[in-house]
């Protein structure tokens, strides 16, 4: 039987919307040998990954591990184990994640109340204590990066807004945990998640989750069964954090071992460390851009330095120009999503790929291509 | 700020209900560096996924890859794509996996109608016969290989009174694909899910799928939106197989590689040859366990190859046991599962774990504990 041919990818410098460039240390720990997902040296391996997680997300929360699938999985997680059918749910969109997010609400058979914005703009604080008037949401729900525009949401402000009106603050973090900081405790969080192929470098396959004493209790009140199984944490709290740890479904071990590694890396380089890195990398992408003529989205207090959303100038061909930069330079940029499709382009500087080489490689390619 | 230690599991030869161990090239295929999920090279990586999968299911179903979540994930994608809520579904039940099925089913706000056979025996096609007259189920569900139990199931018979009241037929294969014969096509099956990590012998965290076109029809008819969101094929399936790829959630990149680098060792070793091999080294184990005065729990034309349910023998304490095994031989064994708890042990021979000297290895140390 013909079988198809080796794996043999070419090997791409990543600085699209993620997955963003692993570190080898990272490659190395997915190729180590598995072991099994009860084994109690696998169990020692989920405490440090919890562990670990508590103090990026700088929390205390007891319920914080890595949901066993993607981003996206992460979000649905953090809805469906809080909202029941008859539920309210306030959600702010202001891009394609925010959508996402009513999407889900609704599949919840909950109600979503939104509050828009603008995209490339942030959510106005002042509209959702509008909307907040007439409601009693369970939750509040907003995106800390949207990943589609851009745009770094400020937290504090609706986080206060929202717990005055007793409900939970949930927030998307897949693309600025590990690039900026996020503050779970002290913003008063109760329901987040996030990524691991965007600021935290490994491989795309598990969602970082955390969930407050308050957010808990809720849970633990439900009256009705989550209505997905494999998310359903009245379950897979056992296994990840019980006395005796009850199987649920097999871990995904050599994607643990790598969130294992990336998180040891960050740790080492220090939380300050890393977001300032970020920080300076994009402005010195920032810089070489805007010579270049180039505009960006949001405004300049509403930038994240690991995703730069910029408009595609004119006479350059978006599709052309991407496919340049893939196929002689290696170099993977993303482009637009949703509205922004065939307007925007997304330059990601995420974990191991916010780097100046990184920038400076981008730059003088691009600079070729105008 | 103090880190965790290394990364620095023991190796152990994995003997268990899965994961089993994985080949070395696997491993490596695992440490690949990233490319984008959108990158033309990944797409053609996935099309291979999805040609090799199609070999290994023996079908032509267009709509055959692989879920980004582990085997029970796949359950739960079969159920919740097919069933709405006010539907029937038949569930034939003799083990934990068929009792995770009903679970599924309810929460999807389908009626559930039970057929059930003892642990350790098979489903009587008789009873299914029975159970069909009274009801109009959307489809008929049951486990191939039953993981708890260890029982082989014979599916013909069932899937032809399936089909003959209208139904579809709906296979679970976590166990079996890859180390015993699934033939899709031939065998009416209409919905199949597997996992990864037993004799595909990747690390856990995919479950190949695939959808006959009825199944595909009858999703296409729904009337009501999929209850998850990252589960719902309607957009999954444009990523996987649209004729413009539309991004959907990242794909979890690095277990894509694994998958791609296992499907290819399989189809090296040929079907048939790789099936013979585990049914060559059940009958070593199972003749060495017998003359140990094991005894299996199902009768001898019921049992799987690849996972083989003994009772404890009296005399053995179940902790201890399995303990010694893994601290003093590096070997790990199964536990009983469900009703099974204390009272059996599962030991796997799955993929690049069934081979004649693992079987050595463990009858060696378990003959030393006697």
């Amino acid at each position: 039987m013909s079988v198809q041919r080796e794996l043999n990818p070419t090997a791409r410098y990543l600085m699209g919307p993620g997955p963003s460039d692993v570190h080898p240390r990272v490659l190395k720990a997915m190729a180590t040998p598995l072991i099994g997902h009860l084994d109690p040296q696998f169990i020692e391996i989920m405490d440090g990954v919890m562990d670990m997680l508590r103090r990026l997300f700088r929390t205390k929360n007891q319920l914080t591990f890595a949901v066993s699938a993607t981003g996206s999985a992460g979000m649905e997680t953090c809805f469906v184990n809080l909202l029941e059918p008859g539920d309210e749910a306030l959600v702010c969109v202001n891009g394609v994640f925010g959508n996402r997010m009513c999407d889900i609400v609704e599949r919840c058979g909950a109600k979503v109340i939104r509050v828009d914005a603008p995209w490339g703009e942030p959510i106005d604080p002042v509209n959702v204590k509008r909307a907040l008037r007439g409601s009693r949401p369970k939750l509040v729900a907003i995106v800390h990066a949207e990943t589609s525009t851009g745009v770094h949401q400020p937290l504090e402000e609706i986080s206060k807004i929202t717990h005055e009106k007793g409900a939970l603050f949930l927030v998307d973090t897949v693309t600025s945990l590990g690039g900026i900081d996020v503050r779970v405790d002290d913003w008063g969080i109760d329901v987040v998640y996030s990524g691991t192929q965007k600021c935290i470098s490994a491989p795309p396959g598990l969602s970082p989750v955390s969930f407050s004493p308050r957010a808990v209790a809720l849970m633990d009140k439900r009256k009705t069964k989550v209505q997905s199984w494999y998310l359903d944490l009245s379950m897979v709290r056992k296994y990840w954090s019980g006395a005796k740890r009850v199987y649920h479904h097999t871990a995904p071990i050599s994607m643990i071992y790598a969130l294992y590694e990336a998180l040891r890396l960050i740790l080492e380089e220090g939380l300050e460390r890393r977001f300032e890195r970020h920080r300076r990398n994009h402005e010195l992408l920032r810089d070489g851009l805007e010579e270049m003529g180039f505009e960006f989205i949001p405004a300049p207090e509403y930038r994240l330095p690991m995703l730069n959303a910029v408009k595609i100038p004119s006479g350059l061909d978006d599709t052309q120009v991407r496919s340049r930069l893939l196929n002689e330079y290696n170099i993977e940029i993303g482009g637009g999503l949703g509205d922004f499709a065939g307007k925007a382009w997304r330059i990601g500087l995420m974990g191991y790929s916010s780097t100046e080489n990184h920038v400076n490689m981008l730059l003088a390619a691009l600079r070729r291509m105008k």
